[in-house]
């Protein structure tokens, strides 16, 4: 394989980056086009939207009653009525309807006194103009309904065609053009999850920026995927540039290695203006020109490309059409823990939030660039600017929303330690309450309780061992957190042990065979209940850590384990059978361990954690539970604990 | 016409009828289909997402470099380098590569000192696992995804595909039968809008409606429209019921009228639950079931439409697919003038907002539920609950946005006279400017510069003739807004006189013709410029108020008073030429007039008003001005007075 690099242009910040993206690309708007109304719900007026008619083009009642005009109702009192005859001064109207030649009020039915079909009596008298809509009332003819530009709405239907307009002239959407490259890339439906081979990636960069570009107004055509073959994407890239696209969107090889090849296409077929944004993800986006069209080089990592669309194609796609940047919804968030970042590089950070006694407290998603998870489960997005050195715990910081706040607000923050059977009651509380949703984030079961004692969380979950007794979590409770009053609900009781390969190659039966043998295992991160029922064990069987090899390689969940296991890392890990037979993989069991709810008593009685501790208790909940094997569910939402 | 009359049931409050419907229709759920995750952006999930597998699939280089068994780089320094040999003991890889067999870590290339292709110094070691993107990283096989009721949206794609999840189920969307009934009713593509006979009525409500149902996940289908035949109308919704359809809406005749249909259709094939809502507007809804079907009583008028349906129909369809309400942003904004409100009803009340000197100030829209353009206009909604009389004046109060914050605070208030090259302007300033919008509130000439001393605007119009020296403005600036700075720009000439019927058929010259005559007029209203000019005439003319019939009728604006004219609801009016043009109307020129904007000091550097002021001295808006007739562009743009 050959080495050789392509080389960044000066690098840009995204302020700079966006400047030249505009000053070279900011005067293109799309062409127009003629549609029905009734068809333009989305669409962008590329012209004023000027009323051909009145609304109503008519006086017409708005009351069903009577119209009269006003003066023969001059008088009338209840000692003094005046009789009106249908047909001659009074004439019978609903609500719409013409108001007669000659009338100018309706009197309403409610205040008529109708003696027989000749004669109506009226105790009070109305005034010109009372409950008649007035030709005009709504839209004036000639009224500026709509500049151009306004985007059109549901509500605009109605207002375009009252006022006469029925066919109006639009901003065309622009029209994308996203090639997928990478020799390493399989198209979704010729992959067979079965089957697929180490090193294949499914592609699904292009379907998540054609979605984008939707959500951008733009439609988009997906070219089918290439290899990193520089004539193909050059060919690719010149057809759609001659073509009828607004914008081609190159997705992968935008960095500087051997197999990059978004560079020399671009400039070999015109002219690159950005290579590399000091933002993190996305710094190795490129954009350039193509026969006047613009080129994106978009990085394949997916949180890169989905950063790297956001900040330049979007906005450009948004501006052909007239439209303003995207509205985003801030907040103010606390993070729970202090947040470096590099100075020299604006960060975009994806954090989960739980709204806690009021405050919205955020913590770190991992950073990885290619975890397209990270961004799906985010809550938020925290921006922090390339001259600022990282955030303080607890200070406040704007964060720019992914989710709603009200669906931020009925979620039920979980921290702790890690059990499959989160996932199940995060499906089965949508389920059966499509209004509370759990977001979980494992840190381990220590590292719940002081999520608890700083107010991070509404519940933990925790399966501590007390070597002295026993016992389960209700000692390290008292111990670090004696000042909450708090209540500890039995989850499930599950299985842990060691997980091995299938099969079982290397015969591992128990710890010491690990150490004997000098086998390889993968740990558990200190504070993790896990970890502590290793370190009991290993006690128990006098084994001393350093004999064990891997003892300092540690994985944050019971999955990271096994998937250690699977992928060959490691031949053998402690955790729950769940993870193991998940992955299918084999399980040795060494201990039977209570996995606990741990709930503050301020949460204990409020509807969201109660909708979830109906869950627990419910059947569908423990019947999923016990399928998914190695639980035991005989305590399950039992109180174990509760304040003094 | 007969006069029988429907009842309403008891009327219900909002939250009573929402207890009611979902009581009876909270557990319908549409059916699931199985769709290609590809098509899936906007659906719902119907069951949970789990992944089918990891990804990676495999430890990938997560760097350009050479991948190497972390152990040979141990000992590495600048001042002992360790020497690796490619295809031995290192191996080229490229970002997202495998890691070759028993390798556990990449030394990015920046960091090679390559001396030949066989030959590569290192001066630093790596640790294991370094740059390297281990096996499950984002997505571990069985890990869930998403639970049942999520939405998914562009990122989702990109997880469920690299999860292996191709196809997934999701919730079908609610079918809705929309059937407008009216007679009054024209379709819109039958409607010629130069020959439509006074009474005709544009059905604009199918369109609003069917948009709403898209806007709330659902399709639609449109029944064609209906006259008021109870026969006909309980056909179609008869054969909807027993279709497929999850909801049907009944547009129009949901009051108490005689023609009111909708009460007897829904009562004779099913039931009704609730008649009448203590709301505004809105109040007419109904609903009920036929055959399990939920039906709709949908007020005709187009804000009672849409209130109706998003009170309840939304809701229900968003419920139907697992979904919570929709999300409504509100902010706080502050009531230029008191509110008032009946108790006993919820009202929906559309207000204007301004961004002034950073307080949203919020002017409220006239209240008839007939003028949709009450609500395309609107920058929000203020609920008043049913139990509150009314809103004081200053006092802050939430109200529920219909556009986004930013681009209300982009937004250029002006309050005052009303005149027509003001909607040349919103428009002008959108073609040249996309961020910064207008929105204009007619109050006339005094009430923009009472708005300017409440700092409830950024600038007002005004056309205020000083009899003592023929000056404008100047005058009332000094003596009503002796404390403010301001700056008065020139915005038009514009020539005001009488707006007569097209032809003149009473021949008339002058105001003495309608003194003499006794001719009916149309006023504008105290405070007003043209009011003022009017007074000044009778004044110089001696013809007292009292001989002028019609004096005390007043109208708001030029538009009004020419349409009173068109409708033959006065003889003449006083206005400027430009409204009498726009609807056709005969015109006597009376006086020219100067038309200033009147802008505070403190706003007159911003950038959104130096952005207004470039527009008006563009020659684009300046010619666009002097093709609406009835203007002179002389010192349009020039400084008429400035701050001492």
């Amino acid at each position: 394989m050959n080495h050789k690099r392509n080389v960044y242009l000066e690098m840009k910040s995204i302020e700079d980056a966006k400047k030249i993206l505009f000053d070279n690309f900011g005067s293109l708007v799309t062409g127009t086009e003629t549609i029905d109304v009734v068809d333009a719900k989305g669409r962008v007026l590329a012209e004023p939207a000027v009323a051909a008619i009145s609304s109503p083009n008519f006086h017409a009642a708005a009351m069903d009653g009577i119209a009269v005009d006003a003066k023969s109702s001059f008088g009338a009192t209840e000692e003094t009525p005046v009789r009106l005859v249908p047909g001659k001064d009074a004439f019978w109207v609903n609500t719409g309807h013409v108001m007669p030649e000659g009338t100018n009020a309706v009197i309403m039915i409610e205040h008529l006194n109708i003696l027989d079909e000749n004669n109506i009596e009226i105790e009070a008298p109305v005034f010109p103009w009372q409950h008649v809509r007035k030709m005009g009332e709504d839209i004036v003819a000639t009224k500026l309904l709509f500049p151009r530009g306004h985007r059109i709405n549901s509500y605009a239907l109605g207002a375009l065609l009252s006022g006469g307009i029925f066919c109006i002239k639009v901003y065309k959407k622009p029209k994308v053009m996203i090639i997928p490259t990478g020799s390493e890339l399989r198209q979704w439906h010729e992959v067979d999850v079965g089957t697929m081979k180490p090193g294949d990636v499914i592609e699904s960069n292009s379907a998540v920026l054609g979605g984008l570009c939707e959500d951008h107004g733009a439609v988009f055509v997906r070219h089918p995927m290439l290899k990193d073959n520089l004539d193909k994407i050059k060919q690719a890239v010149s057809e759609a540039a001659r073509g009828d696209f607004d914008m081609i969107c190159i997705i992968g090889g935008s960095s500087a290695g051997s197999e990059d090849f978004a560079k020399p296409v671009i400039s070999s077929l015109g002219r690159i203006y950005v290579h590399g944004v000091t933002m993190m993800p996305g710094k190795p986006v490129m954009f350039g020109k193509v026969h006047n069209t613009p080129v994106f080089g978009i990085p394949g990592y997916p949180v890169s490309a989905i950063v790297a669309f956001e900040q330049f194609a979007g906005p450009l796609l948004l501006n052909m059409q007239k439209l303003g940047e995207k509205q985003i919804s801030e907040a103010m968030v606390f993070p729970a823990r202090k947040i470096a970042s590099k100075l020299g590089q604006e960060e975009f950070l994806r954090v989960k939030i739980g709204s806690v006694d009021g405050k919205l407290i955020s913590s770190q998603l991992p950073r990885g660039s290619g975890s397209i998870t990270t961004l799906t489960e985010a809550d938020a997005m925290i921006r922090i600017p390339h001259h600022v050195e990282g955030i303080p715990e607890n200070e406040g910081v704007k964060a720019q929303l992914l989710r709603p706040l009200s669906s931020i607000e009925n979620t039920v923050v979980i921290i702790g330690s890690h059990d499959n059977t989160l996932d199940v009651l995060a499906d089965q509380i949508r389920a059966e309450n499509g209004r509370v949703g759990i977001s979980s984030s494992h840190v381990g079961s220590m590292g719940g309780l002081m999520a608890i004692k700083k107010g991070m969380c509404h519940m933990a979950g925790a399966h501590l061992l007390d070597p002295e007794d026993g016992s389960y979590n209700i000692s390290y409770i008292k111990k670090y957190l004696p000042d909450h009053k708090v209540w500890v609900i039995n989850l499930v009781m599950r299985e842990q042990g060691l997980i091995v390969p299938k099969g079982n190659p290397e015969h591992i039966e128990s710890l010491e065979d690990i150490r004997d043998r000098q086998l390889s295992f993968i740990n558990r991160q200190p504070g993790s209940g896990t970890r502590i029922l290793l370190d009991y064990k290993l006690k128990e069987l006098a084994i001393s850590p350093e004999d064990i090899k891997g003892y300092d390689t540690d994985e944050y969940t019971h999955m990271s384990v096994a998937v250690s296991v699977l992928s060959g890392r490691a031949d053998a890990g402690l955790g729950i059978r769940a993870a193991a037979q998940a992955l299918d993989l084999d399980f040795i069991p060494v201990i039977t361990e209570e996995y606990d709810l741990v709930i503050p008593d301020r949460f204990y009685r409020t509807s969201k954690i109660r909708a979830i501790l109906d869950t627990i208790k419910s059947d569908a909940f423990k019947k999923r539970v016990v399928a998914l094997g190695g639980y035991d569910i005989k305590n399950t939402g039992s109180i174990i604990y509760r304040p003094e």
